[in-house]
């Protein structure tokens, strides 16, 4: 045996008692005849005593530990004298009697502390050291415990878990697929999964009414932002439902898992039309845990010469703005940062206009030249404006302005410690459109993704104004973060023939990427519908940590790398043989 | 809403209700002016009942539905007169007030009954429509169960679910990989795991302390047998154990499953040796529902001049045999049908000895020649031979010997139904050994994968006789299948190095291969071992089925491919260009 109590468990209740623990070497400090050992394991950190007075050779052979070493240890559990109110353990400690060294450590790369000296890369490389230290370590044991939480729940709503299969058909979804290439039919390829979308609908197809698997999906993206080539959902279809099925039930999920984790009481989940979000946030996935809404001033403007506003009204734009609270007193190089910000180029605005409302009374703007003080006022009135208040106001095309004023009402919450800690906004986006129009190819795409139904009350537009149709879509944001979408899916073979055709599939594409799935729907499938949460970012938000990376066990870098395994690597000519393919020259 | 009720759980406690059910015809019968359907969902089979006299239009529509249509319903529960109890709502029945077509259904290509019509491969083709039938609905459904039990007892010892990669690096561990074209470095390759082997480990150094996942794994071999390319381990580690800790550990998971699924209390799970089980039973994993040993006969056998015994013996060979219980009455046909049995070419007998104890008292035997009567009966005493019996006997090389005995031990069993339905033989097959000869080219492998710790006890041979090195390695057998195998790992740098360098790999190797472990195991690494289950095989075994198929939702055909998706598939010239990959010409 190498043990029978862990790091973590043991406290005055077990005085006296003679114990036997194994860990890791946290620290060693030599004072005087005594040395202390603080022990570690996944539980907790136990502290050891050795005394050169009672047994020499013991303590000797305890000041001769490293860092990191492996020991298992007996001996009595004492009271402390100075205890250590901030561990659980930190009223005992171990007088050990005997002392086996399980296996040394070399000096490890980096500290293995909370405030450790290592790189982001380094710490890649030696992940497993990493994880050693107490923040990665209790994130991973809280994602088990929210996974735990998840199945707990939808185990008691009659979820069957089913896993369905990684080696699948090529059909891309949206993103590109991962490939592998089959040996045994050279020239085929399987693709990994980008989601088990069209199997968990097979799987409603069959009867088996409700589905979840926590599941890994497969993108074979470029690297942008906060994503893994690999990532998790918690993957769930039910059938004979409406939204108002899901919104129940995956509401109540969350609840749950706030509940059991957190300990925290989550309200009812509200919810947010797509339009309103876009409107009053500049977002569809908007944060709320802070309020400066966008304020649309099209219709209230007074009149002015202002050629600015006048002219983006006239060719169809947007005057909006926020009302940035208490931020009156913003010198001239705070106000130009934030002008620089809405100029940058993915948002494209041409500059914003200001009006302070002065803790003296009096009003002042940028445009003091086209608004007296009373219009200015009235312009005020629209955003609730108070003495101490900064209008910040853009004009210009609708989406720029909605997505600039999105994107400034984030970044001054960020100056201003608008957000409280520990505070939560969870919402449902509701009533996304089905269809979008690209821009600039004029083309017309899905909105989430194929299979998402109809809104049935608008497919009267289906055929002449397609952009017009609301999808019985459905996200969830977290504060600020989409963790969770959805949609009532399409059951009836002839919508989703129509839905493949307004996106300008040939009957010979239809059939030969989703023949599988509209032969399916010809035979009796059940209405039905689903989500699937990003479970990376839900346990991200939930657990702590800046990227996802911080909460998965061994993540690849933003190239797609595994630095600790070394892998994507070359591999032997023969494998590749074997396969029936080879390298392109380049 | 859809519905408030299943069609599972209605008894005659709701008689008198208003319910709304949702599901699938499932058959129609139309007696004179009754129309009786039998609606079908997942939890089960409710009576519908229509009636012309009460309401002939809604009769009438009932009578138009055709096989597996969706349809939505209200009515009335009330009382059967003819009850049915085979089925939990066998008492009620549903008076129906109204009904809606959710959706129409072509004639499926097979009966959705449990004797169905349908070939494999079509029923592999249309697999959502077979896994409507009970058989594959039940083993499903039953497989989520097992799963949920598993976790249940694996989340209690404070194992924690850790997701572990897919995309990882290219080491063989004895069967070929599955390889993923890498897209941002061209001629750079990821692999699918053939187990989560050294990330388990490496999160055993990383102080997980006990580790499980349910997990999919590939290999990419030629499909012999009950074969997939993908299958489901319940993969597990823990550290600081020992082999005991282990059975303890993993004996009571399967006794707990047991208890939970089958309402079966599985006693202490007993230990064989391999040697033992292979001496015994000719078998790594003996199926023990029947006893039958193999009786050695080497030592005892009468002095005679048979040459086939003596120059096996002589030759270092075995004469061993079987006691078929009760089959002295085999005619001359069916004793040549199991002479050929163990003389197929994988077993290569050349033919059997037979003596036959019959019930008049009298021996007879197939070596009356070369044996007394009286030696016949000496022989007989060594197998508890009595009146009744005929006993087996097989001269060769030791391991053909054994090998065709377990083998025809097998056969034995099927043919008399030696095999109580309902039994079961579950025990731990231990002390394997740490490397194995290879037969031809006399190379030196490891027995089970290299990351097994030797016994510490034969570590003195590990340099002289290597063969005769036994592992801390452990199988879980069940009826004959091997359903667990693990064990303790090596955890210090130097035996993993040596064990490396003793399967033939050179240094550059060792470190290509798996130097990231190598390292790991210089910060640290603590004592730990582990095992796999095979999901798929256990499930099979406890729910049914004869082949894995059976019990896994999407599986492959022996060939690898998904007839249902149709997949692999060839792909766009353009998406092997992104992978800088080209079809070789063959």
């Amino acid at each position: 045996m190498y043990r029978n109590r862990t790091c973590g468990e043991l406290t005055m209740s077990h005085v006296g008692q003679e114990v036997l623990l194994s860990g890791w070497v946290q620290r060693q400090r030599i004072m005087g005849g005594m040395t202390f050992i603080d022990l570690r394991d996944r539980y907790g950190i136990t502290q050891l005593v050795f005394n050169m007075e009672t047994d020499a050779a013991l303590c000797e052979k305890a000041n001769n530990l490293g860092r990191e070493f492996v020991i298992q240890v007996s001996g009595k559990v004492a009271e402390r004298i100075n205890k250590n109110k901030n561990i659980p353990t930190g009223d005992i400690e171990i007088i050990v009697s005997s002392l086996t060294i399980l296996n040394e450590s070399e000096v490890p790369p980096f500290l293995i502390e909370s405030d450790t000296d290592g790189s982001e890369e380094l710490r890649l490389t030696y992940r497993y050291l990493d994880i050693r230290r107490p923040e990665l370590r209790d994130r991973l044991v809280k994602r088990a415990l929210i996974i735990r939480a998840v199945r707990e729940y939808l185990d008691s709503k009659d979820f069957l878990e089913v896993e369905t299969p990684n080696l699948i058909k090529s059909t891309p979804e949206g993103a590109r697929d991962f490939l592998v290439p089959s040996r045994l039919v050279h020239g085929s390829f399987y693709a990994l999964p980008q989601s088990p979308q069209i199997l968990k609908q097979l799987l409603m197809v069959a009867g088996m009414d409700r589905y979840y698997q926590i599941v890994k999906c497969f993108r074979d993206e470029d690297f942008r932002g906060d994503r893994q080539p690999e990532f998790s959902q918690i993957d769930c279809e039910m059938s004979f439902v409406h939204q108002e099925d899901i919104f129940e039930t995956f509401g109540g999920m969350v609840q749950h898992v706030f509940k059991k984790i957190l300990n925290y009481e989550l309200s009812e989940i509200p919810r947010l039309k797509y339009d309103d979000a876009l409107r009053l946030y500049g977002s569809d996935k908007p944060d709320l845990r802070f309020a400066c809404p966008i304020v649309e001033l099209n219709a209230t403007l007074p009149k002015s010469e202002f050629g600015v506003f006048n002219n983006a009204i006239a060719g169809g734009g947007l005057v909006a703005g926020l009302n940035a609270k208490g931020c009156a007193t913003y010198t001239r190089k705070q106000f130009d940062e934030l002008t620089e910000f809405v100029k940058a180029s993915h948002r494209g605005l041409g500059g914003l206009v200001n009006i302070r409302f002065n803790e003296d009374g009096t009003v002042k703007s940028s445009v003091d030249k086209f608004y007296t003080e009373e219009q200015l006022r009235e312009i005020g009135q629209a955003f609730g404006a108070e003495k101490g208040d900064l209008l910040l106001i853009a004009a210009d095309k609708t989406s720029k302005v909605r997505k600039s004023l999105g994107d400034l009402r984030l970044e001054l919450a960020k100056r201003n410690n608008w957000i409280k800690p520990g505070t939560w906004s969870v919402l449902w986006v509701v009533d996304f459109p089905l269809f979008e129009k690209d821009e600039e190819s004029g083309e017309i795409t899905f909105a989430h993704h194929p299979f998402c139904s109809p809104h049935p009350e608008d497919l009267q537009y289906f055929d002449t104004e397609p952009t017009r149709v609301r999808a019985q879509t459905y996200d969830m944001v977290m504060n600020g973060n989409e963790i969770l979408s959805g949609s009532i899916r399409i059951h009836q073979r002839d919508i989703q023939e129509k839905v493949f055709k307004n996106l300008g599939l040939s009957e010979e594409e239809r059939e030969k990427k989703f023949g599988f799935l509209l032969t399916a729907f010809k035979y009796g499938a059940p209405p039905h519908g689903g989500c699937a949460f990003g479970l990376d970012r839900l346990v991200m938000l939930m657990a702590g940590g800046e990227t996802i990376r911080d909460v998965i066990a061994f993540p690849k870098t933003s190239g797609g790398r595994d630095l600790m395994m070394d892998a994507p690597t070359p591999v032997e000519k023969k494998q590749l043989d074997e396969l029936g393919i080879a390298l392109n020259n380049e």
